[in-house]
C-alpha cells in the first residue's frame, strides 16, 4: 500500500463526512450470502475459518451483512464447492483451491504445490510478490475471485501401514493423495487414490489402499488413521504451507461496495492467520497423543526425498509446456520462493535449529 | 472462538436487523484518533503497519473512525509512546512493548525476549495460548489494552566491528542493544547501551559502540551500518519473532461499541500478517544487497549461543522471583514454546531443511 494511497482515502473521508449517513444507506445495504466450506464441521480448524470470517463481517457491519455458512454436502459436496461458485449456486466457499485440478493443474498452485512456498512465504508472495493479482487473472475464466483465507503450515507426509525407505516402495503403492502430488508419485510407480474424507479410514483398515495423507495432527487424529497404519512421514512436501482461499462469484464481488470489499477483505486476511496460529496451537498436543498411541513417526529418506524433488521438476516441466498459465505463476512462485529460503536459511532457520536443540523436555 | 459464540452473534443479527439504523447511529459514532508510532515514516514496514491500520478502520466504518497516524516525534519521541496512550495524550500508539522493559521487564514478554518463540508460535500463543488475556492482565495496570499488530520474523544478530568467536569477545564490548537482551548479554561481560536509530550509525562509525543491533537486512540497510561495521551475525536469538502492538488507552477501548471493537480487532489482526508478509517479502533482496556491499555474514558459533542460552536462563530466574507476574507470563510462553518447537521440529522444520538445501541458486 503506498503513502499517497492512504492519503487518498484520508481526503475522500473528510470529503465524505458531510454526506456521512445518505454514504451508509448506499454502501451498507442489507445483504445475505450464502458461504458453502469443503469441510465438515468435525474439522473445526478448517471449517472454523469460514464461521470466524462471516462473523468478523457480520459485526463490522451490524449484521447488515450477513454470510451463513454451510459444512460440506449441507448444500454441494466439500469438493463441488468452487463449482457452486462459478454458477451462482452460492455467493462464496471456503475451500482448498487444489481440489480443482481435475479442471485445471493451475488450480493448486494458490493453495499448495510439492517443494514450494511455506506457510509466511505463500503469504509473502500473496500479498506483496503479485500473488493475489496472478491468480485472480486465472480464477477469472471461472467466475472467481479469489482472497486468501487460512493455512494449515506443512502438513505431514501421511499414514503408511509398511515402511518406506527407498523411492522404491513407493512402487505399486496405492495411496490416497490429492491431484497434482498424485501425479508426481505416479512417476515413483504409486497408484493414486482420489477419496473423501470419510472413506479413506474403512480403505486403510481393509487394505483396499497402503497409505493415505490428510492434514497433519490435529485433523489426521480425528479420522482414527493411527489405528490401522503405524507409519507417520514427514513432511508433508507436497504441502509446505496450504493455503485456503475464500473464492467469491466474480459478480457478486464486483457489485459490492467499497466499503463491504475493504471489510470482507480483512476479515479474510484475519481468517489466515487466525487458521494457522490455531494449527500451530492444536497440533502439538495431538502430536503427543497419537505418539501415546504407538504411532510411529519416520522421517522421508533422503533418497526418497531427492526422487520425489526431481519427479515433481519433471511434472512442473511438462505441465508448463502445454499451459503457458501454469507456467507464468509456477515461474513466480518457483523464483520467489528461492529468493525466499536463501534468507530463510540465515535468521530465521538457525534460530529454529537451535531452540529446537534445546527445547526438548 | 467457540461455536456457541458465532451462534449467539448471529441470533443478535437476527433481532438486530429490525431496528438496523438505530442501532448504526448509537454505535458507529463519528470519532477521530490519534495514533503515536513509535517508529519513523522512513522504516515503511514497521510505521506502514499503523497506516494500513487505520485505513482498514476508515474503509469499515465509511471514515466515521478516523486514527491519523503520527511518526515517531511528531508527537512524543517514539520511546513515549506508550506513556502517551497512558495519561490520555493519545488514544493509541503502535510500537514495540519491549521499549518499556524500564518500567517493568514484563513489557519485554509479549513482543520479543531471548530464546522464546517464532512469529508463529508468538500469534498460536496470543490467540489461542491465553496469550492476549495474560499480557492484558498486566497492561491494565498502564492504562493500556493491547492488540498485536505486526511482526518482524526472526531478526539478525546485529553488526559488529570485530568478530565475535567465542563468549568470551563479548567482554567489554559496547553494543547498542535493547534492554531484556542487553541485561543477558552484561553477563558475557557486554555493556549495553541505548541509542535511538538516528544516533547508532555516527558511534558505530566513531568507535563509541563496537556492535549494534537493529532489525533486519531491509531496515538495517537504510541506516548504513554496513558502511561501517563489516560483520553482520545471526540468529537474533533474543527476537525470534518480535510482535509489535496497538496499545489502545483502555478508557477508550471501554467506550468503543462492540461494532468498533470489532472493526479494529480484525484490523489489528490483518496488520498483523501484513507486516510479517511484508518483512518476509523485502528482506530477501535486501540481504542481496548488503552482500554485494561487502557485508560478511556470519553465524554466532555454538559456544556464543550455549552461553547466551544458559546466561538468558539465569536472567529468567533472576526476574522471576521478584516479579510475580513476569513469572506467571514467562512460564506460559516458555512452556507452549516448548511444546511448540517439539511440533515444529517433525514437518516444518524438516521441510526448511530440505528447501533450503535445495533452492540454491
Amino acid at each position: 500500500m503506498k503513502r499517497r494511497d492512504v492519503l487518498k482515502v484520508a481526503g475522500a473521508g473528510f470529503a465524505a463526512a458531510a454526506i456521512a449517513k445518505p454514504a451508509i444507506a448506499q454502501s451498507m445495504p442489507e445483504l445475505k450470502w450464502r458461504c458453502t466450506s469443503s469441510f465438515p464441521k468435525s474439522l473445526d480448524t478448517l471449517y472454523g475459518g469460514a464461521e470466524i470470517f462471516a462473523k468478523a463481517v457480520a459485526e463490522a457491519t451490524e449484521n447488515k451483512f450477513q454470510i451463513q455458512v454451510f459444512a460440506a454436502g449441507e448444500i454441494v459436496p466439500g469438493l463441488q464447492a468452487a463449482d457452486a461458485v462459478t454458477n451462482g449456486t452460492v455467493e462464496m466457499c471456503h475451500t482448498a483451491s487444489y481440489y480443482y485440478v481435475g479442471k485445471d493443474p493451475t488450480f493448486a498452485l494458490p493453495c499448495a504445490v510439492p517443494f514450494g512456498l511455506n506457510a509466511r512465504m505463500q503469504n509473502a508472495w500473496v500479498y506483496f510478490g503479485g500473488g493475489i493479482d496472478l491468480t485472480n487473472e486465472f480464477y477469472k475464466k471461472y467466475n472467481i475471485y479469489a482472497l486468501p483465507a487460512g493455512n494449515t503450515g506443512c502438513q505431514m507426509g501421511g499414514w503408511f501401514r509398511k515402511e518406506i525407505k527407498e523411492p522404491g516402495d513407493f512402487n505399486g503403492l496405492k495411496m490416497r493423495i490429492g491431484g497434482y502430488a498424485g501425479r508426481v508419485l505416479q512417476k515413483l510407480g504409486c497408484v493414486p487414490q482420489q477419496l473423501a474424507g470419510g472413506d479413506i479410514y474403512p480403505a486403510l483398515e481393509k487394505g483396499t489402499i497402503d497409505a493415505a495423507e490428510w492434514v497433519g495432527p490435529y485433523d489426521d487424529e480425528k479420522l482414527g488413521f493411527y489405528k490401522v497404519a503405524p507409519y507417520y512421514y514427514y513432511p508433508g512436501w507436497w504441502e509446505g504451507g496450504t493455503m485456503i482461499h475464500a473464492f467469491i462469484n466474480i459478480d457478486k464481488w464486483s457489485s459490492l461496495s467499497p466499503t463491504y470489499k475493504s471489510i470482507v477483505r480483512t476479515a479474510a486476511d484475519m481468517t489466515n492467520v487466525w487458521m494457522q496460529a490455531k494449527y500451530d496451537a492444536v497440533n502439538p498436543a495431538a502430536l503427543r497423543r497419537l505418539v501415546a498411541e504407538k504411532t510411529q513417526l519416520r522421517p522421508f529418506s533422503q533418497p526418497v526425498m531427492d526422487a520425489c524433488f526431481k519427479a515433481a521438476n519433471e511434472v512442473y516441466d511438462e505441465v508448463s509446456a502445454t499451459n503457458p498459465m501454469f507456467k507464468k505463476i509456477w515461474e513466480s512462485i518457483r523464483d520467489f520462493r528461492n529468493e525466499e529460503y536463501l534468507w530463510w536459511s540465515v535468521a530465521e532457520y538457525n534460530n529454529d535449529n537451535y531452540m529446537i536443540r534445546h527445547t526438548r523436555s
